[in-house]
């Protein structure tokens, strides 16, 4: 699929899944996509654990709070960054960047492929749903879930959610510029 | 191009540019992609400042620190986020996420249309760097310039940096699985 297209198309997707597992061949490509993306200093700060044992995936699928595509998905894509990062600039870490920066990467190759995700960040912060991920994963103390991608086939086709348009978030050689 | 072709041929880009401008058409299409980008909550909390007046380009291409890209730059586009963001959910913010996607979103647009950049953060925030392109673009007092992407047609052509195997960043059911 054609870049511009698979930017435009990209949407948060909360609903069922077809009943068709994810071939392996799918998610390597998926997650290769991610450990593709830019990362401050090529620092290279997250990496990643793809779910697709049945058990495991149901596990996951039945936690508390869950949303319809994560009750339902075929595999889940985990982003596991560091929870105290060592700086890679100065003081700075560009943790948070690096796995947005390789979660957007991620969510353009599973519309590629005809999947459908949506981005789960928020959520895991809450009543120790990161954790309990991580344990089940085995994600070792320093390191957590931040980020949580359940994909399948889509059973819907939804739309990208509306954008304000260009005049209102762009604008050239002046902040709010004519 | 094909988005996995331009996953793969996205880098960081820190050498010349041709004498070439960059036609508003293109950096309007490469910005349409960074609206099109997620965000926490659908908020769009990143702001864009193209910038293409050869006057304010050769300001901030002069500025001290600069690297080979911004120095030569033909044009920049600017990522702005609050410096104080109002919580999206619960008490957490997006905006550094929200900002990383856009970013990256508008990187593999460079790439498709035969340009090349660099993603520049942290510099910015060393210096006063962030707050002096601020003042170049009118920025408001409570925004601050995040990201900075210097572009052009590429002089020389870079390979992506070198990323690690596979096999070290992620794994199947298991952190570390075999």
């Amino acid at each position: 699929m054609e870049v511009f297209e698979a930017i435009a198309r990209r949407h948060s997707y909360r609903a069922g899944f077809l009943d068709q597992p994810v071939p392996r061949e799918d998610l390597r490509r998926i997650v290769q996509a991610g450990i593709q993306a830019p990362s401050g200093r090529n620092a290279q700060t997250t990496s990643f654990v793809i779910i697709d044992d049945p058990a495991l995936v149901q596990q996951i699928a039945e936690m508390e709070g869950a949303n319809a595509a994560q009750r339902n998905a075929k595999a889940f894509i985990c982003c596991i960054i560091d929870r105290q990062p060592e700086p890679t600039y100065e003081d700075l870490s560009f943790v948070v960047e690096d796995c947005a920066a390789a979660t957007e990467n991620m969510l353009l190759a599973i519309t590629a492929l005809g999947y459908a995700s949506v981005w789960i960040d928020g959520a895991l912060r809450r009543q120790g749903r990161a954790e309990a991920i991580g344990a089940l994963l085995g994600v070792p103390e320093g390191k957590v879930v931040r980020i949580l991608l359940p994909l399948g086939v889509p059973e819907e086709t939804w739309p990208q959610r509306e954008k304000q348009p260009f005049e209102e978030r762009a604008w050239f050689n002046g902040y709010g510029a004519e």
